[in-house]
């Protein structure tokens, strides 16, 4: 049971909160330099911070009244939602003060973050799979159609994410030469293929604009207390390293990845982190097959896996390139590069400048598709391996 | 890593063990009353207990040399398989003893189980969802093709009733209300599909006199230590039971339902334990729609989503009539009638005779199925109740 | 939260149902047949059940408004102790049916403890550990100032052997040779001295003729749904077998002592249930300072080290035959004697007549004190082997 | 079971190692200015370096062998020892660095780090509660006497904590009025006059300049991978934090407090953080007798229970006054002062100039002995209205 009052404010992010932000959106939109927040909004943008901060102060003299883990979590998930919108109209700005001025909310997101185990913001959970609907609708930061349009596809790109990882932790116990095996990653190819189609409408449905500059911007890095925390993504989940590790893609040996997972852990959910830390000491899919390989080869088991198993990845390469070349292109480097804004820093939720950041992705992308790059712990040549022993 | 014993051991029971069984099998299977032990093959069987104790004394005096979980929950099968056979040769019979006469299988069985959180005994996860494959074969206690048919297809029963809990697991915290809730209703439903085509191939192929004298044996109730536990069956993972709770067939605080959840907790692996007293706490699927239905019947949302519900209900009916109609039917009660064994008890793995266990499940599949009944909890009226807001 | 549903029941059970119980013992405890139930109070047994069963199916009909793990176990216990009492008063009683006549309460009791992870009954923690004082009391069956002082002096008992398994299980990650080991020794042992005080306290304390008429019988087994469950007795908690297994004076693969684990393990809250698992597959102390006896014997490490441990083995083999010489013989053996009892069944917890269940006893005893006896695997010798070391 | 490798390198870190920083130690210390790295012993920091890059290499290689949780968390330690002295030899240093030059000992210890759910560098459970003892020795950086003086009694005092912590949550289920709280309230309090009497012969038996000059600079702050780490402090375990929540003289809700806590998890281990977090969720002791004060608090339970829970916390605030007064200021703000250091960063494990940690410090001081001061949230008048309430 939620307290009355953390009702009331969950009515208030769903409502009013809403409608400010959706008020300030369409002014800056309608500028010629939609990028400036300056003066625009100003009695708008007041009243946002007072009427949050009067919520939080009765939350947090309510004391922490043990309601459980999942009230807890969308507490903090309002919250964070506060403290997003401020940063994003520029009432806090991580790069002008040490501490958060918003004292209230730090302390309510701190106490909540460090009793749940997550960081103490809004992680993309709360956007997605986490998100409840009240009468159809859920949360958003403002009432945009394209807000709804990103949120909906996210989320289904991230279910077919975790329905290929779930596939793929199924067949772990049976091993890679059981014959249900084979069941199970078709069902991990069907469900990234899921993930391809979904994230194709959303390329198709999304504008760019819009994204660009009306949502993206409640995804930047903010401070919450002395510390600043990056912004929240739509990879914040166990699923999509879940795959990269158990395909064996990528690697946590390799200290690019581990440095991705070691920064990442606290962004996602709590049962999510422990699936997440199970899968770094399990062998990979790739390892087993490579071992069979040697003696097994030829067998009818290993020829229909194996087969199975190059199609997964041949799959997941496609997303990943998919999400790199069209998404990534389309709604944040092109926007950036029309609007100049190729060298400004927190473009994304990460925070660094775009080319390191694009750089980062790029890694990602190669690793997840095997591209042909031996500065990288590519596998490809271990993928070649397999493929060659394939008869048909 | 499994200790050098422990493998040596699981190498015995993927060989000559399987091997005895199968011979024994034939001998029994070649008589006029197939249902007869006595004076068959008792050569092999003193072979088989021999050297199975011996392997068991050994890794009795290893110790407990912790290995993990999963090694321990391996070697845990690997005991049991060996006490079900000594059980299914008459080797031991819970009506005769006190006590198991297995007196180092039980000590190491209880030590193991005890120590994992399970039953002393092999449990139906050993045979499906965690049975590792060497090389394209998995463990079973014959080299029969029907134990192979039979297990198979149980195997990909269990991973689609795994996939549809887990899709309606996903819903849970985005409500029956949110748009990606049908992605996931609809997803389930496949599953369910799923099950069923796959039921419809085991009933196909299975062979009912080979599966009746010479599987089914292996599943019945053993001593271990002094009690005497139930067999495995097919119906032991969370899976079957998050589905009934959550689509809100069957419910917790029926004393039908709750005995059988008491009674198979241990059954299962101490992640589905942990899983299904999740779910024993949520509100279920068809609750949350009834009460969304007075106010809200009329949404877009509502007609949408409660539709999709409905035929998630309506496939999880369909395969439950057909687990009772068609399975139990052809490969149980026929076989028992033509063989004059009906009235014997311990036909099945829990034990009653034959007429006590077939109302049990008749109850099951008639929640299952919503059916029009009044004597048991079925909600066929609520179901009713919302098929009559749908408008198409 | 508890819901004012479960609050009103609670009250009931700290009021009116405490009184009804008092009431009938003093009945009872008037007769020249204390023993003699029938014909005695009638109309205060009747009330008993009625007024429960009411406020059961009220619960029952709430449904499991999911308040959390702790609301649910206090509920529990509140619906096993009026299940008890039903037992007590002879309301019901396993050996007459074979299944309970209380309905409600089973359905209610099945739920929660599977949904728990528990028996469905009321668990000695109830009584001891976790039972809530309201206004300096606690809850009881009766009013007796007799069963006060069981039950005071058995917490602080438990308590003792908490401390003691505590400090045990801190010293593992040191090792046995460290010198901050040395000090957690010192304090297993002052901990195990203040149970052996405590005990002391409680033999002065107690009376005999009411704990043996007015107390103990509410302790019997009974059944819940189909199933018969033993009672509660003040070793169902971790801390005692963690240090049996922990010392290393009893062991996970001797038969006896693995079927009581088997057999305790649902008594026991999760938590408890947790650290005993993960004590099984530990080395014992015993075991760790053998290996260390043969190269470093002569180093002082092992001199103070070994001998702290001696000392702890001795107190805790000291608790044992207290509890078995003075309290057990003056509580249980003598009055049953002096009653003519002794062959009568369940006269404990655990139900077995008298003789087995002494003998049940004595060898957890000789096992704690490593008696010299070869029937049972006593570690006498180890111990001695270690003693001869010592060199003051 | 440690593979063979990682025993290696344990035992270089026992050996080697532990010579190599010994005999840096020496040199250092000899000169005029103790605090001067520079040209001092270049050979041996190469071969520290260089042996430690040639353990650490090969156990990359070696993967992730799934040796269980303390295993990995044992190497995790060894990493991170290596990197600590690398770190106090001037080879890294966090300012000078984006990144860590140690790549294979960051990209291993972030891969254990993220697999563990810990910060990737040594914590202090591997100093202290976790150090494994080989024949009589634990691991130290140093053969110095004063380290293993520095060690022995941190242990101790942290021991004498968690025993304190162990008894306050003991306490809860029962609440503030049973009989048995009162006792364990009396074993807390005599934990805190054991952690108070350890710390006065630590004080008596340390030497400052040693401590200052030899052994506090391993516990500098230092890089993994991409991120600075703070160093590693006595505090970092679960119960100090309890004993501040559950006597209530500390507050989650207090920015500074939280700040603190969030910034603590992962430098304790996975089970303490699951400790710590649950009792963020329960109410403090301090507030319950508040509660029940108006009331109860002429009862004879409230009289002798109160009085025994001021003395809890008096000897709280005992212990927290002498860590301050005397333990920080003689070895850290005296030496530290004496060579001319204070306004050095980085002195302490946590990395800010001395007079900010100091003034943190002394705010924790306050708010344990309750100091009469209203800018920070002491509860100073709430002890005031209990010990009010107390007749004698
Ligand atoms: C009047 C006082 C007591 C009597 C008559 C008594 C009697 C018994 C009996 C008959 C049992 C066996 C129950 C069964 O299996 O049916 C038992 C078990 C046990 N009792 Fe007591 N008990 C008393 C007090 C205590 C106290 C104060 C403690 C200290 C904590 C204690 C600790 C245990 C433990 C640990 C067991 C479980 C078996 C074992 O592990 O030893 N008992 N007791
Ligand atoms: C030479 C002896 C000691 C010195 C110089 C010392 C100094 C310090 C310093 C400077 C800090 C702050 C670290 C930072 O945040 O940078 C600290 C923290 C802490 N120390 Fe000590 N300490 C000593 C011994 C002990 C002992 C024996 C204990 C007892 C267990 C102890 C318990 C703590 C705790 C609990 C903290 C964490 C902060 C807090 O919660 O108070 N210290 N110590």
């Amino acid at each position: 049971m939620q307290t009355p009052l953390a009702s009331k404010f969950d009515h208030w992010i769903r409502q009013d909160f809403r409608d400010m932000n959706t008020a300030l959106e369409e002014l800056y939109f309608a500028q010629e330099n939609r990028d400036n927040l300056e003066g625009v909004g100003d009695g708008i943008k007041q009243q946002l911070v007072t009427e949050g901060r009067d919520y939080i102060a009765q939350l947090l003299r309510e004391g922490n009244t043990d309601e459980g883990f999942d009230h807890g979590f969308e507490l903090l998930g309002n919250v964070g939602f506060y403290m997003a919108a401020c940063r994003r109209h520029g009432i806090t700005d991580p790069a002008r003060e040490t501490r958060s001025p918003l004292r209230e909310a730090s302390a309510l997101a701190m106490q909540l973050g460090a009793s749940l185990g997550a960081v103490p913001r809004f992680a993309s959970s709360h956007l997605e799979t986490h998100n409840r609907a009240v009468n159809g609708v859920y949360k958003t930061f403002t009432a945009l159609n394209d807000e709804r349009i990103f949120i909906d596809y996210n989320t289904r790109g991230v279910f077919g994410y975790i329905r290929t990882a779930e596939a793929l932790l199924h067949s772990l116990p049976l091993g890679v030469s059981h014959p249900v095996t084979l069941d199970l990653l078709r069902v991990a190819r069907a469900a990234l293929e899921d993930v391809f189609a979904s994230n194709q409408e959303l390329f198709t449905a999304l504008d760019m604009q819009r994204f660009f500059f009306c949502i993206r911007p409640y995804y930047k890095p903010h401070r919450v207390g002395l510390r600043e925390y990056r912004g929240a993504n739509a990879g914040d989940f166990a699923g999509i390293n879940v795959i990269d590790l158990l395909l064996g893609l990528c690697r946590a040996d390799d200290p690019y990845y581990s440095q991705l997972l070691v920064d990442k852990f606290l962004f996602m959910r709590p049962e999510d982190q422990l699936l997440l830390r199970d899968c770094m000491r399990r062998k990979s899919l790739l390892n087993s097959f490579l071992e069979e390989a040697e003696e097994h080869a030829g067998e009818d088991w290993f020829q229909t896996n194996v087969s199975a198993f190059l199609e997964v990845c041949e799959a997941h390469g496609r997303v990943a390139v998919q999400h790199h070349e069209l998404l990534v292109e389309k709604y944040i480097v092109q926007p950036a590069s029309d609007a100049g804004l190729e060298d400004k820093a927190d473009l994304s939720a990460s925070g660094p400048p775009l080319p390191v950041l694009l750089k980062g992705l790029k890694t990602l992308c190669d690793l997840r598709s095997a591209a042909p790059r031996d500065d990288i712990p590519s596998r490809y040549r271990d993928i070649g391996r397999l493929k060659a022993c394939v008869h048909r």
